[in-house]
């Protein structure tokens, strides 16, 4: 365990260092630059990354060719954190212990700086793909995979369904949204993050879905996590505001299901999760470890 | 040039149609969807996807294949316009002589309608690469030429430098800042609308700069223009408010140089353009009208 644990922080380390490469090649603006770059360093868990790079090896990838993909991911994420925290969005005020970054940087740059980031994402992908031409066809498959799971079939579906879904009463719970909201929000980017790592790999079809699976499985468990947490956590021990969830009565698991329900379905999801990597033994233990230190976290 | 005025007439059907489906083909949340088509259909000029089409037609190209990047960069202006119109930006409540987005659907929306747009943007390239895998490395170069353009070192830049030159007093004027605003905020997307096209089209490294250049210079005239009109056209025939730049002492051309002056540094820029199309010949003819369109328009 000591070494998988090593290689994930290795990891984490290659993530943040090529991130703050990326932003070095490029000529941006010095205000815009500094906007972008407070929330891609904020410190984030760089959870899609590491799952995108762990998924990659976990087929005999290579990391550097899985590097850049895996730092879009969270390009895309940290996007989409700095929009929904907007006032006219979630109207949040601390994010990963800081303030958020319209809070910082004012609205109109928190704006564009979310802009920059997810198309900046695209381009550190492109170019990645045209550094490794004899495996194109399977960069423009991963990306396909990433831009889809981002859009609005997914990730900014999520946020569009939570929004609409705010001061629904008790009555009024459809347990079907709740459950698709979260898929739409966390689960189809973390398995799009594994799924591209796989593809990059040169994973065989059966793999690719493995490993989806696992991915909406975690993202989902993820999710409910985070919610639960909203709850029992903390502003010091999270980072962020907390009670907010419950205060604009959104469709989160705790709200829908009860508290211990839903730290039930949780558990259930990661066991599942797991399952759905038997077909590569003892070679997933690194995944099934993040699995499990996705639910145990206080954070 | 009857003919030819049919063809552009038939290009902006054909991206009309187009775009139309691209939405249709996607599962996308009923309001989400409404915001997003609202400014979609919203009767632009569709410029920079038919410079796409005829700079693909003029190196040889077909129309099946550039549709849908045209189609793409349609959707990044779209975006864009949707971004730049919001209170904390340009607050601007009338576009195309309709209400703006957040005027419309609340700041929420336009916001992710905008990020939808971004996205879904990248996803239509990229499903149109996959369909078209013999000529991958083109599509990929092409993706790679339009994001950047579109991106933090492109009109994303070109935005940041117009907000921060808000308020600036004649005798502070830069007239390098002001060319680089607009070369950023239009040039580029223009100059990477036409390159994508002709790339698509497979054409030849000369081509491609010959484009380039005529895309940067056209599209720095047509932003001239822009700002002249804001200066001497009405709301009403504008379709948006006028007098705008003005008011916020935005970096523009006449506001820097004078209106006389602006007009015929657009009038030689349009020249140059032209110029840089001569290695084609007559072939270039559909260009060179739209070039002219360009700067005697009224709206």
């Amino acid at each position: 365990m000591g070494s998988d644990r090593l290689f994930v922080t290795d990891c984490i380390n290659e993530v943040n260092n090529r991130l703050e490469k990326l932003f070095d090649e490029r000529e941006i603006e010095p205000k815009l630059y500094e906007a972008m770059w407070y929330s891609v360093s904020a410190g984030g868990k760089r959870v899609r990354p590491v799952l995108s790079i762990l998924a990659n090896r976990l087929v005999g990838g290579e990391m550097e060719e899985a590097l850049d993909m895996a730092c879009a991911i969270e390009l895309i994420h940290t996007y989409s954190l700095i929009h929904d925290d907007l006032p006219a969005l979630d109207n949040d005020r601390l994010r990963r212990g800081k303030l958020t970054n319209h809070i910082v940087f004012g609205e109109a740059f928190a704006i564009l700086a979310g802009d920059g980031l997810l198309n900046m994402a695209f381009e550190v992908m492109l170019d990645n793909a045209l550094r490794h031409r004899e495996n194109l066809e399977n960069h423009v498959l991963a990306m396909d995979y990433v831009a889809k799971a981002a859009g609005v079939s997914g990730m900014i579906s999520g946020q569009t369904a939570d929004i609409l879904n705010e001061d629904v009463d008790e009555e009024n719970i459809d347990i079907n949204i709740v459950d698709k909201i979260h898929i739409n929000k966390t689960g189809k980017l973390f398995a799009a993050a594994l799924c591209a790592g796989a593809i990059i790999g040169k994973s065989t079809r059966e793999e690719v879905l493995a490993v989806e699976t696992f991915g909406r499985k975690i993202g989902l468990a993820f999710q409910i996590t985070d919610d639960i947490l909203d709850v029992t956590g903390t502003e010091t021990s999270l980072g962020k505001s907390v009670g907010k969830d419950v205060e604009a009565k959104k469709m989160t698991f705790p709200h829908v299901y009860g508290l211990d329900n839903s730290i039930k379905i949780a558990d259930d999801l990661i066991k599942e999760a797991k399952d759905a990597l038997q077909i590569f033994g003892s070679k997933a233990k690194d995944l099934i470890m993040l699995a499990d230190y996705l639910i145990k976290r206080t954070n």
